[in-house]
């Protein structure tokens, strides 16, 4: 007998994981995908959820689901299924234990999920644990990081498009400043705790001729902070020029490796990670309190959540690259691959274009791809053309949230409408 | 001899005061308007750059500008021309001698002010020592803010598109957030002073069913703000639902009138007018103190500039309309007016539509329109059905931003080439 498909999400929202959920569930409700797949279920609140049996049969909830429905459900940010921030011990324990009798009793017989690299361990644990009991449960990742931080991947779903908010923050940031005659700084806070991918983006700003360079200043946490040396730069470009803009990274730190704001909430969030913010208030202040008598209009502008979920600003590029990534984790289930997750591999020509192709998930996971040397200028404050160039596809393509109506539509899921064990056969 | 008609902006930048702009221009260099009018002046940083006699050249620099371009500068967020926040003096001092000396050296006979309540009063006073001193020239204003604060008007050119990203914004939040299985409180923080109704603007989001009638709270400017009535509400709604989004103005006071943060910079704007932020911060604070026990995970976003030069979120609607009024603002003035802005009638019809007549500033400046009680729920956390048949129009109609190669066009003067008057005759 055939056996159930179950999906689920995990980490921080993104503006497309959505969109990989609608590649994993298109492809497990065609015809093909019916000839592996009894039903499609969804885990509420990721691994956790699951752990309470809150799983919910999509197969039933997306039975009438036409094409407009689907084009809503890859367009809408965050996650339709919830998420979780727990990441299984190294060893094994009663959840372990737990997940499988749950995952059994529900007759789960492929397991996809979808998140970064703290799901992606998960994942391989998991899949290791399968092997290991001689269990017969499969298990995929599907990457999704707005922080771009999973190894060998050229690059990971979700982060175009925070490239493109973070982009276009730099470009409207820099009208609304310009358009003063006083001189002023904007510094502005992007995400990304030890890798600048994000931050880096900013240079797609520098596009625009107008623009005068900005962001003039792009740190990123892969260089050693040195405040002094800050202070003598904004100095120096402010003698300069009217309107600067720094593009930081909240992850910076010290050359102690210490980070410059250690937390502006003093608590650590479930992984153990400090929970950052605030860095970009830090810079503002110390600009006036060292240079007050230059009287600079400074100001600090923390992009937040909206850097992550930004539905206006989605790009196409990454939208159909993440509903690709489901299409294909679903597919290496279907083959009966397991402990596997789809990279981008890009080819190296004139025109950008993609690959897709299955790797082991213990080559992926628990590894922090920074920023390389070569993607970062030699003065330390700026990336190089090779940054520009990688960033570049990235980003295009439009996608349309509002309707011309001034109305949205998103898509959600009942999540409360569990499914009973019993059930199934 | 034909006069020259001199443009300036001044105020807040919003996302369409260049749409203005460019209806003013178009106008002024239409076959009608050439009848009018010598040559089209720009001043750069309004009047505190005209006083410094830097006036360019519209016409020459527009001289080659195709359909495209004009597209581009519509859609061009912040001020093309820069901007000041110079308030002419309630009693005549040496400024408006040297401004009238100046106007007539450059042999402009008409002048043009694209800007907010404090715009229009200069523009006021210019119109009434014009009169006063038998002076030969005109002045009219064009109205522009987000704050949608100008009296007599049915709304704002600015508003509509700044309305479009506070909804979208909580829209994300609310997705965001709600990812999440943990009990979560967001703030987010809109801008207006006095005037709630951007913040009001977030009652848009509602529209969308599955977002659980976020925003759940909504704190304007116009209604006292008590801090244990908050906490109380909180507490009640964290008991009840697992994502709360609060909606709250930066200009929120207490019942004495105070702001609940008076200045999180310790200065006062040139107006007078305390720079306000971080009252989501202050409240943040406040929940985590009052309500520890809870272990609600609380944050603040504060929107900050980009709700105001949101690129990605005009509304057409929006921009249409700051369009059409620079262009009834310059036909004003071919028709001999000063002392006027065109204002909006919104007819009194199922379908909306509204009528750009000229009123008298007089009438306009230095009253703040605020949001009405009939606007404000009883429970006064709220909005009624009245305000959203009010909003719900003026946020209408895409515009694209961003092109489908990723790049964004936007339009730029060369605000240094600045006219010689001795060339004028």
């Amino acid at each position: 007998m055939k056996k159930n498909l179950l999906i689920a999400q995990s980490g921080g929202p993104s503006a497309v994981i959505n969109a990989s959920l609608v590649g994993i569930i298109k492809k497990a409700l065609s015809s093909k995908g019916k000839k592996t797949f009894n039903k499609v279920y969804g885990g509420i609140n990721g691994i956790e959820g699951i752990l309470d049996r809150k799983i919910i049969d999509i197969s039933k909830q997306l039975q009438k689901a036409d094409k407009v429905t689907f084009e809503t459900f890859k367009r809408t940010p965050a996650m339709a299924l919830g998420t979780c921030r727990y990441k299984l011990p190294k060893t094994v324990n009663k959840d372990y234990k737990n997940l499988f009798k749950i995952l059994k009793e529900f007759n789960v017989g492929y397991f996809i999920y979808i998140g970064g690299n703290d799901s992606m361990d998960t994942v391989n644990r998991l899949h290791e644990y399968s092997i290991k009991n001689k269990e017969d449960i499969l298990f995929v990742g599907v990457p999704k990081t707005i922080d771009n931080d999973l190894n060998v991947t050229d690059h990971s779903p979700g982060f175009g498009s925070a490239a493109k908010y973070v982009a276009s923050s730099i470009i409207n940031t820099y009208l609304d400043s310009s358009s003063y005659s006083q001189k002023s700084v904007t510094i502005v806070e992007i995400m990304g705790r030890n890798a600048g991918w994000l931050t880096a983006a900013s240079v797609l700003a520098r596009k625009i001729k107008s623009l005068n360079n900005a962001p003039h200043l792009i740190y990123l946490p892969e260089v050693a902070f040195d405040e002094k040396e800050f202070i003598k730069k904004i100095d120096e470009l402010t003698d300069k020029i009217n309107t600067v803009i720094v593009a930081v990274s909240e992850g910076i730190k010290n050359k102690k490796g210490k980070y410059i704001l250690e937390s502006n909430r003093g608590t650590n969030d479930k992984f153990g990670h400090a929970v950052l913010g605030g860095v970009s208030k830090r810079l503002e202040s110390l600009i006036l309190e060292k240079l007050s008598e230059k009287k600079l209009k400074t100001r600090s502008i923390e992009l937040n959540v909206l850097q992550r979920v930004g539905s206006n600003t989605i790009s196409r590029t990454d939208m159909n690259e993440a509903f690709e990534s489901g299409e294909k984790g679903c597919e290496y289930l279907m083959n009966g691959q397991s402990g596997v997750m789809p990279i981008y591999i890009r080819k190296d020509s004139s025109k950008y274009k993609i690959k897709i192709v299955p790797e082991k998930i213990e080559k992926v996971a628990n590894i922090e791809k920074k920023v390389p040397k070569s993607f970062i200028s030699k003065n330390k404050i700026d990336v190089t053309s090779k940054m520009v160039e990688y960033l570049s596809p990235l980003i295009k393509g439009q996608t349309a949230f509002y309707n011309d109506e001034g109305t949205v539509s998103v898509f959600s899921f009942d999540k409360e409408d569990f499914v009973n064990p019993n059930d199934n056969g």
